[in-house]
């Protein structure tokens, strides 16, 4: 198996170090990440400067390659340039603090995901609900124990998975939930400030509130599944299959009885 | 009506001069865009530094506020901070270049009117087939006729819209159609190439395909809706419902019937 491991907080990143070393067994982890944390850069990439790569060692050995763009910028030049031979799986990860509910968009987590499954190749991000240093033991377990399930399971290439599990020891999470994204968002201020000269500035804050809505609307899911969100508070593993098919299917009708004259 | 315009180009872009002069007419425009160039920043945040805005002016008037962050920030910052009560529409563009296609996921102007969107406000973005100094007349014009068609048909908070123009005079353009995102992606490359001081250096360029393979491949597609590039390169103005939930809802039957084991 050959993993391309990527994630958005650098790639001298806690969890990545522990990712690698989970999937390692599995076959050869190539690493190529963003030289500093990159979070909140969404499917952002570098258009207008050049990308440098430099090899970065870890105990005297080689570990991978670090960057100076997003993790977008990261999956693009390991697929076209960095590797001979594209991957059988991208894994983005492990990221401290969940990414779940609408705020999923923001992450460069889940976006170096997204653009390993554009390039139709099998991906997955991992988080884990706790901003505050985690133990990764069980996501990196569960990360290699998931990628020998898609073989397994003869996953076809191109599929994509938002994995976010709670920040509980490995024997106290409740199991696995297949959940459907939900739309927790963040309750957001701004901070207006003003700086040592005078000058104002505004800077973002918020909050994740407890309760996701998209529990209570009945909305277009058909799907019966929980909310992600939901899963990972009452102490599951939630592993959420996304896309990145931006069509409204369901207003295309509607739309088209609409006149624009 | 009260209209919050931005783009992805930055506040001093001729796209959106031509989008303010055609929407103000319709109401009150307010202007937050960001104080330089920011595409393909797809929906990343500032969170790790502050933001500044200052004044903007033109002719002698108030023009707008120049914010130092992404098109995304511009919205947040203008829903939370700058204005005093919701606007009935976000307005982000006029783009050079298409937004069509999986390429759309990229775009700072998509992701500005996605924004909008996430915040119960019905938002569109609007996109020329021109990288080349456009005539942004006739899709100015088509902005204004949009929104007024919005509210004559009643449309409810919230929807979201990507609309294409083909680079043509306006009595040129065929009609309007209905469309769903194609899934057209540049063919990427990075030139790799040596700098002056003999470093290594890494440059994404890559061409846009004719060819839209969502064309032929019928996929998951029901919608009989033609892609969002067809239906520019054959001279109509493409209007595309998009949304933001990321799941992959026929997915996750399947994936339910996987062991994780």
């Amino acid at each position: 198996m050959r993993l391309l491991v990527t994630n958005d907080d650098g790639v001298h990143a806690p969890g990545l170090e522990a990712l690698v070393e989970a999937l390692s067994p599995l076959g050869e982890v190539i690493v190529v990440a963003p030289d500093r944390e990159r979070s909140a850069t969404a499917h952002a990439i570098t258009l207008h400067k050049p990308l440098r790569v430099e090899k970065v060692s870890r105990n005297g050995a080689f570990y991978g390659h670090a960057v100076s763009g997003t993790p977008v910028d990261c999956v693009k030049l390991a697929l076209v340039s960095l590797l001979n031979e594209p991957p059988d799986f991208v894994v983005a990860g492990i990221n401290p603090g969940t990414n779940v509910g609408t705020n999923a968009i923001y992450s460069g987590t889940v976006s170096a995901a997204v653009e390993g499954a554009m390039n139709r190749v099998t991906s997955l991000a991992i988080s884990i609900d706790s901003t505050d240093d985690p133990d990764y033991t069980a996501a990196a377990k569960f990360a290699a124990r998931f990628l020998r399930s898609l073989v397994a399971n003869e996953c076809p290439p191109g599929m994509l998975f938002s994995i976010n599990l709670p920040d509980l020891p490995g024997d106290e999470i409740r199991g696995v939930r297949i959940t459907r994204q939900g739309r927790l968002m963040f309750r957001e201020e701004f901070h207006e400030r003003t700086d040592p000269q005078r000058r104002r500035y505004y800077w973002l804050g918020g909050e994740l509130p407890e309760f996701d809505e998209a529990d209570e609307a009945s909305g277009d899911d058909t799907s019966g599944a929980d909310t992600d969100s939901t899963a990972v508070r009452e102490g599951y593993i939630s592993v959420t299959p996304i896309h990145y098919d931006l069509t409204d299917y369901a207003a295309i009708e509607r739309v088209r009885s609409w006149s624009f004259e």
